[in-house]
């Protein structure tokens, strides 16, 4: 029997040479090498081609931006999914998806695994994994760079021995993961809990201190949750982001320097930059504040720390998800308005907020003579919402 | 029997009218007036005769600082207490305070009931109500400005007619509550969902645009959770919030515009200023990702927010905020180090993290050479932390 | 303007006092009595005939049991609603469905008021208030019982008055609450928490004691979380219930015996029958204990603690509740299977699970030579499992 | 260097061959078997002489009940601690101590490693390794049994090689684990889901239908939360569960039948009898409804199940376990009085609650005349309660 593999391809050293170990260590017969764009901005043809030439039988390339802003990301903004309530998961999103195109390409070119070129010791091998099982749990799953014991030199050697020219770069003193929902950097100096980041290790964000003197105002339109239009104008989900990603970007926004708690247990550093669904969300959050009940919130809220959670450890597919997307669908019919934000050198606040279906009426909080709030009801709601304490006091006081 | 009356007593034109009030309307022979100094920054003295000067029998002037700091606030930032994510409850724990303040004069003073000059709309009625429950319900509790309906110059006239020279300063377009812990303004313009605050509403905190062009680093040491140096120096408790309140207001952090559910049920808009303990609060957070494992987090965090609530429904002196702050407390033992902020126009970052016991261990997470992970135990863990996917896709797939 | 209400009709002594009070004492010009059959077992004509009989210018009466199960029942069922853990909450919901007839008749008869007969100490007052205040807030709501402030004679009295002949029964030691989905029964001796009940308060279920020698066992089909059908045969939804409710209650189960916390902040001791709610819900568990996964089930225990305040409370229509049914609802579709229960003098055990979607994996789990699960994978898991643990040891230990 | 290496040693056919395998295969030189006595009801001078038998170089036996009940089954009773709402966790809660008896004889023996003889598909060995890492990390842990793959036949014929005569008894048609909190059984016929258990499968309670035809009552007292009285008498910890086994075990209490969700990942049945600790738990939360207000409850409510789930997986010398009982503890002060249970062929029914401090308040909730709930709060409370309803219904309804 032939072993038909499908390998999540990126055109860097690693999985380039997952293609001759697949084939000369692992036993693969006929390997497919698929690349997807989720926006890294990489060309993608010469990526195809290099796959071919270290040895791939098929070589694929999907453009899944706008699948992945629209099926992933705006999602993830209707629940506000902040992992450890700092990082709007932009990698950990891009997983599923991967998985998703993995499974499809098998499907696609009858392969019976597939393959990918994550390490042990991170996230991505267990969101892979994951929704490779939720997806089809008859495929195989081969993963040679969690076998190997490689060293990055050691890696570029075997590559040669099968006539692969590496084309390596100087070696970046940390690791990129890079897509149109954000940016992470990790390993190296940043390991380093003491070394404050310098300039080079941010991309998709200048410094608050070399941003603009001026703060910009910014309108974020939504329809039920989802994100529709900037300053008025309907954009398309694609290009509402990347407008979002380079105009909060420009003034500084969308920095995170967080200390996270991995799925295998241990703690890392991470940087991320994520300006543009770092701005989502906070605009989004703000929406709901005005269009949502406190009951709904106080609930809601707790479920977005164990949506951004399971998003993190790979859960996307599975019926929990399904279960928390279902809840935060019903309560996003009427988060309808618009919300602006000022930017200023890093630093983000709302600067007005409008909905068609506002809860806030001023007639009942105003301090205001027209005032239709019922004062003399406190006194009754206080007696009874009191009532247990003044029991609690009177018996054990 | 004479009643004998205990009045919360700050020196402006609601309380002062409560006095004559309280002995024409509301039937009091001997009234207390109890002035609590928690760092709003008037002179007691011309307070404390000013009720005399009103017609209460007693008046009394309490510094409650330094009580204020290190029973309250610092508790609450072990807690990292911040209602709907973004108050520190500056105004919220004063009332617990000022409620046990009451409590004791009225022991002291041998009265029968307690007074406030809260109206029917806020949330202080209910902290202030609920505090007194829970510490003493035999008291009474009297509300006149619950009561009457006087618009202020009724107020102003109904105080004059008892020889009450107002002293009426410009009426300011806005109600604002202070002390140590944070500054809140609210009513009038603020109202307005789409007014942007203009800098005089502000007083803690320097416009982001007009704060120092460099930023500023800021080192905050906690000793089981509690703040007790700031750069190096270890400062007594007042003295440390004081320091952080005038240095992060100075880089313009710390401004909180929000869109808040009241303990009555309606959405208030609320302006907050409190530089010192956000800057607590997130300098605590950041020590407890890094001291604290993964599930004492991802149980606490959400802890936190009830925390909040029931401090901001007024439920300090109650046994579920006992139990909480037990949970809290016996999480803290470890959390002892130093994080240091940057600050910059009103943006904050984390610059460095240190702990003794830290339990992020760089040769675990290390992609260097020297890593102690054993990347084989990986597959074991994933092909068991998938099994339930697997199970799923089968049965269900 | 004439005053056109609507009120929720009993035939009892204090609603049939309603009409009266409403008319003479609060103004009402135009008074239409509305009877729901939620399976209270009471024939329906004359207590329509007794309302016009008091006064009232229109009485209806409407079957809503088949509604009741359909639409209240089951989805509690699914959401395996149990108050503080023990009570299916069988007068709960009926509230809003009275609530919700109430506001159908009021559009109907174009009335401007609702009216009920709650006094002020109960839970049924606020779910009334609540549900119309959800359906339709334009409605004002008349509660004459929690305005008079009769005795139980002074009520007849009053009634006598207006020449309403009250066919007062021996009153019985304690007030009941009667519907199809269940029975409660508090006040008078049961107000004294060492009163064992004696077998005249109970209706539905037969003693333990004086339950058949013989255990039976009885199968409940679900379908995606609907119960469906009853030792094999399927079976329309008031006919499934009353034939649990008979066959349940026959062998001894479904009593409670509770102490409760009620909305209004006090605590009472409540008895309630409910046979088969409860083995409905009993067998649901059981069935997705067998087709849900534990992440699942996990989150959905505790939400369904939530769910079940949120309907004790009232909040039935309110958009929390619409939320929690989409989580609910979409962990149900593959929740199909029979679960087989054992009877025997009050007590229940689950005898037999069938699902054809059960996660339960024979081949898994056995301890037999059959077994697949992989054990070399424990070794791996239990290394990342306990990394934290080590980790925490080495630093604090 | 040599390899010292303690064993948790049962008597049993698996870790008796554990002793020659360790040293025969696994490298130790000094093996010392330990063996806990934790009211599993086997006689220990034919254990401990049995390991020296077997090859180990020193055997202790430790009574370790009045520990095992005193610092682990009450404080879980505090915790009214079930496991999936089901299982009080008798197994569960032995491995933590017999964990802490191997380190600690780990250090009286200077050993460098610890040992049991758990397979790869359980529970126990994640409990053990968990227990031990986090007790002492620095010692190695050697699990034999999941290292070989010996079928039962295997393991003798390996056991006689050594010259160990197995003593084997006649296999059981399932696995049983005993000890003082209750008994586990599982494997064998309990894999089939429609295998209802027959009488031979239990030995702690007996049948209901066999059960005495007339009801016993049972009053358990407790201070603080922790039982310290049966019928009046006060008890030693391990008299009072002693007892409490007996008689409701007698009364058929105390079986349960469950799918429960294993750490590793799958779904095993198990079969339970503690009828002490079901016992004690019911009184305890019902002493809890009694003492406790609703806040706390609806907190502690779901914290019970995060620290059931914690105690299951094996985590009870954690931090987070350090965090709940400080949060338990915390609850306690008042939870004293006394619960009488009604015990009936398997059922049991609250009979009387009495508690010195008692939250119910009979003049509140009295339907009386004598009641002192103001009903004129109840319509503020309400108008307040239902604002955001009303609020809701104008804007969206």
């Amino acid at each position: 029997m032939t072993k038909r593999v499908v390998l999540a391809y990126s055109g860097g050293v690693d999985t380039t040479a997952c293609i001759p170990y697949l084939r000369h260590e692992m036993g693969a017969d006929f390997i497919v090498a698929m690349a997807a764009d989720l926006g890294q901005g990489d060309e993608l043809e010469p990526i195809r081609q290099k796959a071919l030439d270290a040895g791939a039988d098929v070589s694929v390339v999907v453009d899944a931006k706008e699948r992945f802003v629209t099926e992933f990301g705006f999602p993830a903004v209707r629940a506000n999914a902040l992992y450890d309530g700092q990082y709007p998961l932009s990698s950990a999103l891009g997983r599923p998806l991967i998985g998703e195109l993995l499974v499809e390409t098998a499907h696609a070119y009858e392969c019976d695994a597939v393959a990918h070129g994550c390490t042990g010791k991170g996230n991505d091998q267990v969101r892979l994994d994951l929704t490779v099982a939720l997806l089809d749990s008859s495929l195989e799953i081969m993963a040679p760079a969690r076998e190997w014991s490689f060293s990055r030199s050691e890696t570029i050697a075997y590559s040669e021995k099968y006539g692969i020219e590496p084309h390596v770069t100087k070696e970046k003193p940390w690791a990129i993961d890079l897509n149109i929902l954000g940016r992470n950097v990790e390993a190296g100096l940043i390991e380093d809990l003491t070394w404050e980041p310098t300039e080079e290790v941010w991309s998709l964000t200048t410094a608050p201190e070399a941003a603009p003197d001026a703060p910009v105002h910014v309108t974020v339109g939504f329809r039920s949750g989802t994100p529709v239009s900037v300053d008025g104008e309907q954009l398309a989900p694609l290009d509402l982001l990347a407008r979002l990603n380079t105009l909060a970007g420009a003034h500084g926004y969308g920095r995170i320097d967080m200390l996270e708690n991995r799925v295998v247990g241990v703690k890392s550093r991470e940087l991320y930059e994520a300006p543009g669904m770092l701005l989502l969300i906070r605009a989004h959050q703000e929406l709901e504040n005005l269009t949502l009940p406190a009951d709904v919130l106080n609930q809601k809220r707790p479920l977005e720390a164990v949506y951004s959670k399971a998003v993190y450890d790979g859960l996307w597919h599975g019926p929990l998800l399904a279960a928390l997307n279902a809840f935060v669908g019903a309560t996003q019919t009427t988060v309808t308005g618009e919300i602006t934000l000022k930017l200023y050198k890093g630093g983000v606040s709302v600067a007005a907020r409008t909905a068609e279906r506002s809860l806030y009426r001023h007639e009942l909080v105003t301090y205001g003579s027209d005032c239709t709030f019922d004062q003399s009801s406190a006194e009754g709601f206080i007696d009874i919402f009191s009532l247990p304490g003044r029991v609690w006091n009177k018996v054990n006081g």
